[in-house]
């Protein structure tokens, strides 16, 4: 059942306000129209497109700096940094991260996008991953935008610190990783060693 | 204390025999000659240099091709390979592959090395991983080579497939995971579905 164009506007207003991370694509196909709809219905509604979306979410509250690594190092965009508690980056999927035979995304560019946030997440000069448990768990495809979000869950003796990392797609998770990073001090809420 | 020419050559000899995979690095510093004497030594013995020596080893039982991806989207140079049994690959690890500040291998190279072989020893069409559990046991720096060795473990159900992988400088462990993949078929032996 098609909904008339106001109805649709509404309804749209309303999902991208409770996932502010879904794309066109996801929105064309949950509402069962063209890709094209959805943005002249987002132009209408005046809701900006999918990246200015997180940005303007994510850096109302970033005012830190990465500091474990130089962040053009960091693989995909940082769009969100709370030094020690939790990070958020894109990456697009594009011809280089596939496998040329079926474009599916390689695991180890999912790896280095997390890998990566786990790392600048620190707030440390040095940090160091010493071991992960990964899983991937649904195929991402070339041209699909992949949203990492670290969190620090947790710190251990001998400077070790743990940060989950969870991955999605359109909401739906692709690559789930628990990060044990060694850092050169504590954190600054520990002892100082 | 130093030992004469002769002893030197003979205990030379019969280390790369116990150790095919050793440096002249590592020689120069066990023996605590300079890795010139160590290349002279080489030469006088006639003991082909390391990637020659990897090389003449492993390619005698190497009749095999790589056929879950094409051969040069490895990540490193695969060595050794039979397939659903096990394989080897070396890379060595120049700027790219490094923190600009620290000069330490990122753990994403070295997983990407790591995961790659254990997509290349899958003897199918179709190989992903499905999840990973890992440790980066010792940090890796510029201008050292990284052996990578995989084994297959075991098949399990549902068309996944197990395989170890260890990485080395030196004889040293760098670096082991624990790959589950993907198959779209069982292995030969199991039954096809």
């Amino acid at each position: 059942m098609k909904r008339n164009k106001k109805e649709r506007q509404s309804l749209l207003k309303e999902t991208i306000e409770a996932k502010p991370f879904i794309t066109d694509e996801a929105l064309a196909k949950s509402f069962d129209v063209s890709i094209q709809t959805i943005r002249l219905d987002r132009m209408e509604l005046n809701i900006p497109e999918l990246r200015e979306r997180i940005k303007s979410v994510a850096t109302n509250n970033w005012n830190e700096t990465v500091k474990a690594l130089p962040i053009d190092e960091v693989i995909g965009e940082i769009i969100d940094l709370e030094l020690d508690k939790r990070a958020i980056s894109i990456m697009d999927v594009t011809a280089e991260h596939v496998f040329s035979r079926n474009k599916i995304a390689r695991g180890h560019h999912l790896f280095a996008q997390a890998n990566s946030l786990a790392v600048a997440v620190i707030n440390d000069e040095l940090a160091l991953t010493t071991n992960a448990d990964i899983k991937f768990t649904r195929q991402v495809v070339q041209g699909e935008r992949v949203i990492a979000k670290a969190r620090v869950v947790g710190s251990e003796k001998n400077n070790r610190t743990v940060v989950e990392v969870l991955s999605y797609v359109d909401n739906e998770t692709v690559f789930s990783g628990v990060f044990e990073m060694f850092r050169s001090t504590q954190e600054k809420e520990g002892n100082e060693s």
